[in-house]
């Protein structure tokens, strides 16, 4: 499938203005694009501007609300909740994140939950605005259940995603961001675009069966990555994000492409660690340094070419990309472009 | 193999004359015997009293101390440093869970970090203590290396438990804990004891080809569980135990059954966050109630009894034993016997 390199600042620019078409408020629709555009950069693609014609159906139906006017509520002088009023996942998840950073600068640690919410992107996005502050970020979301529970032949949980980050030296922080399923629903969707086959034992049917068939997949049943333990992962997810939150749990939760009769209410778990508490941080640094260092030295294996430090090829994504545009698919350029045409705005290609 | 019953407090009891003839302090060994019987009543026996002579060993080296005399440092009203002196691992982790309990019951979150402390058993101890307070916890520890990153065939990671706790009405808390390793080093020694033979790509040699052979796998290297994601949990909880805490990390740290030239300076994380912060207690149970319901009404797959929710068999295990004895192997009855011999106490078998 042919693609398009399209430059960083242009493509934020037309999802800004794409937004604010739409309705959505200009300080949010600011926040929303750069984060999705930072998405696309990182080479998230399946979570960046391909996901905006979804975005805006709901908003098309009342059920994403802006300007969202969330409220903060403080519980205690490090713990915050946040209603989110249906607001976009990504402005509410920014200020979410942002609120647990200052309350972390000012008290070492800051938790902030999220309800009323919607898809939130990728979560390396809030922990990397924790790392770049130089704290521990924690980002977790629930979902729309996709998921079986270890043993399970049908859903109950989300694909549930898990991201940490911790900053680095070089700013190119460590960025553990992961679905707690076998595969994610993008990947599946992805997958279905490109013909390309599942593995067994990955997604399965009613009866338990293996469904390799990409396209069958997406009605299928996922099962939770390696097994036991990540059901354990995606069940803590679901309990931070959902049930302390007060968000919607498990077959609460409304899809963002299929439930059109009641808002998302996804909660998320945002908390930022501020790691001078521990030690000065060029003795942090040092300390990873020489983490990374030892796991970078570590022989590879038959047929990998080098041990990858998680966030690694994100970083080069996102260095390659800001120099040379952001690499966007026939099929999301077809689909933003028939946006574009309904909202009389020109495209950036 | 043949196994024998004893009752839970008598083997408690004999836990605890068996530390205090060593030379423990009596107020360290009254929280050690009721954290390690605790581990063996949920059936977490490779973690349990067949540890003690292993730890005795390294208490006789001086490479475990007692009384250790630990000192906490408080970096914020939310974040404490727990020094542990090379105290025992399950003192110093009863102590800091503890204290990070009673500074989430004030200000809603508690993080307590440790350093220069040993093998601290099972994570669900710790995380257990704040669930029956109606807190979340966590609990983590990093290890000596018997891992390698993914794509990688030589160790740099230990097989760095993750824990995680959340109440249930019925005081069954939710019990995650998990090695971040395809297989712990004690399931390693169980099958080698057992004579089992170990799955493909569970452990390696140092060519990359599988070691199926438990013996030699002993001395091999563990990969990750469910491969990149579960690297970048081990990373995770090496950065969150180790790197920030000040403790030993990767190479640095000395091996509980290998290493007699140093203490193991082994580092733990802890973290409890308060439930009533988000919402009235009842409301939360119901809450999980309600999730933990639907996950118990999906259907099991061909050959699976039924779903289980994370903590549920330790349960099981638990209130069988504390009727039934805790079931203990010939091989721990016999290192036991030793021990008590030595030092003249009577065994309760």
């Amino acid at each position: 499938m042919s693609s398009i390199k399209i430059e960083h600042k242009r493509l934020q620019r037309f999802t800004y203005d794409i937004l604010c078409a739409a309705g959505v408020d200009p300080k949010e629709a600011t926040i929303i694009a750069s984060a999705i555009t930072w998405i696309d950069l990182i080479g998230r693609y399946a979570q960046g501007v391909y996901r905006l014609p979804a975005y805006l159906k709901r908003l098309r139906h009342d059920l994403i609300t802006s300007p969202c006017d969330p409220e903060f509520m403080q519980k205690y002088e490090t713990v915050y909740l946040l209603n989110g009023n249906d607001g976009f996942g990504h402005y509410l998840g920014h200020i979410a994140m942002s609120k647990a950073i200052d309350i972390a600068d000012q008290r070492g640690i800051g938790l902030v939950s999220v309800s009323h919410s919607n898809h939130f992107g990728a979560g390396a996005y809030y922990v990397d605005l924790a790392a770049q502050s130089n704290k521990i970020g924690f980002a977790f979301s629930n979902s729309v259940p996709h998921v079986a529970p270890f043993g399970g032949i049908s859903v109950v949980l989300g694909t549930n995603p898990f991201a940490f980050g911790a900053p680095m030296k070089n700013r190119k922080s460590v960025l553990v961001d992961f679905s707690t399923s076998a595969i994610s629903g993008s990947m599946i969707m992805k997958a279905a675009e490109e013909g390309k086959t599942i593995l067994e034992d990955i997604v399965i049917d009613e009866e338990g069966n293996s469904i390799v068939d990409p396209k069958a997949a997406t009605h299928g049943v996922v099962l939770p990555f390696g097994g036991a333990k990540g059901f354990c992962l995606g069940l803590m997810v679901e309990i931070l994000s959902g049930v302390i939150t007060g968000a919607a749990i498990s077959h609460e939760i409304a899809s963002l492409y299929k439930n059109f009769e009641r808002s998302s209410n996804i909660g998320h778990f945002f908390m930022a660690i501020d790691i001078s508490a521990f030690m000065p941080i060029e003795d942090y640094y040092e300390r990873m340094d020489q983490l990374v260092t030892w796991i970078k030295d570590v022989k590879p294996r038959k047929n990998v070419d080098e041990i990858l430090i998680p966030g690694e090829t994100r970083w080069l994504h996102y260095e390659n990309q800001l120099s040379q545009g952001i690499e966007l698919d026939q099929k999301t350029i077809e689909s933003l472009s028939i946006l574009a045409q309904e909202m009389d705005i020109q495209t950036p290609w």
